[in-house]
């Protein structure tokens, strides 16, 4: 069957698969090539990241995943005494989870291909506006991260890469590297909620601000949502461009690796049979 | 581990991870709680398909899928005497495939919930503009694929459905249900090209046009496609809310599914290892 790539990491990963995400853009680009499997949670840490290790990459696969993205940092880059405070994770042990999430995925397979991503810079003047809004009277009108604590983070993670001789995507260097670049990737909004068929419905937000509307579940609120640390589809571009220059450089082309059946125009209408026989796929 | 869902068809079907897809909105929805798994052969007709069942479904299979759709007919559907008459399949042998399909999915599982999709309607004035423009000189100035030929496939494919008693979608009634239908879900305008990083390039095109385009790979061709078959990011999102609606009148409704781990917010920031081990995760 066809390789597997997993994508594990927080709600930058679980949030890839929206319109214009990188994990749906990976998934169209490997198509009949590779399965993507995403493994994005929602605020976690690197720290609560190892309470899932063994569930999502058991030692015992007989078939392991042949490439894993380790997209963790923005949350524990979290700042103290701030409303985010619970999911701050210091430096160190942000470093030391990394390590641990490395050595047990090439425990896993040891040509498992390992690329750790650093978290997003921080678009800060959005992110105050951002604690401002949602948490009205209560509002502590601070950040909750801040650009320079956040590329603390997103240097430790390239190091830990380095150490290891995996790969990495420094997307904080990266990003901040285009002129208006917290615009562009960072200032998301959604002007609508999405109805979904079952009645219920689909926010593409934050995880703080999901939990304060799913407490007032009847209100429509218009949403402009923009938290200056979750991606546009621009800066989910990057993710994906970044990431498919990482597998394109190592064994994992996508032009280049086998499609899993012949292509249509492969078989011979009058003996469709041939081709797959050709193969050994019959 | 998670359900898996297989979406088994043609380019519809391949095509569902580009921006706005449907199989890229299903993987959002499920998030957590399901992994789709797209096998979505360009150009595919039932007929070929049939070449796949055993290696995408092996009947030894311990995990087989929960939920798989089926979507062919729109090239078993193309006529005969034109350009794509090597896709063409007869009515009766287009049904007997999805019963051999059906049949096959009820061996693998039982239990698997089977959704049949009918072919999308056809805007057959850009079916034939469409078929004028790509093969210039040669063109056959006639349309591959008719709008009434095709809805004579999506009744066959909805008896099949009601024969086995399984789910169905008539995409090809229900696009037609809304005023426009044409230009709204299947005038698909692509006007630039996807340079990827590793230098080749990406075209959300018909496979015969791709095809055209692969022999002339030097030239940047300005892509205004719209074949009149292939579905707009509304006419995804039709698809979308239809499987999703048959999904969640099943069992497999996504906010009643068990997500695979923890909340963030159920984390205890003090004692993380409290709520894995209530869920016997640790």
């Amino acid at each position: 069957m066809r390789p597997q790539f997993v994508l594990f990491g927080d709600s930058i990963t679980e949030l890839s698969f929206k319109s214009g995400g990188w994990g749906a853009s990976l998934t169209d680009t490997y198509s009949r090539k590779a399965d993507i499997l995403v493994r994005g949670y929602d605020g976690y840490t690197s720290r609560w990241a190892l309470f899932l290790l063994h569930h999502i990459f058991p030692l015992t696969s007989s078939t392991p995943p042949v490439a894993t993205t380790v997209f963790f940092g923005a949350n524990d880059a979290a700042l103290t005494g701030r409303y985010s405070e619970r999911q701050h994770v210091p430096l160190d042990e942000y470093k030391e989870n990394l390590r641990k999430i490395v050595r047990h995925l090439k425990e896993c397979s040891p040509t498992m291909l390992i690329v750790l991503i650093t978290p997003p810079p921080i678009d800060e003047e959005w992110q105050q506006q951002y604690a401002a809004s949602p948490h009205g009277e209560k509002a502590m009108k601070l950040p909750e991260r801040t650009n320079e604590v956040t590329g603390i983070y997103a240097n430790g993670c390239v190091e830990v890469a380095k150490e290891f001789g995996v790969s990495s995507v420094n997307l904080w260097s990266k990003m901040q590297e285009i002129q208006g670049w917290q615009k562009k990737f960072l200032r998301l909004h959604i002007h609508r909620t999405r109805d979904l068929a079952d009645g219920s419905r689909d926010f593409m937000i934050h995880p703080i601000l999901t939990h304060h509307l799913i407490t007032h579940k009847t209100l429509s609120i218009p949403l402009h949502l923009s938290d200056g640390l979750h991606l546009t589809p621009e800066g989910n571009r990057v993710v994906y461009e970044e990431v498919v220059k990482v597998l394109s450089g190592a064994w994992l082309s996508a032009p280049e690796m086998p499609a899993d059946f012949p292509h249509h125009l492969e078989i011979d209408p009058e003996n469709p049979a041939k081709v797959f026989q050709e193969r050994c796929l019959l």
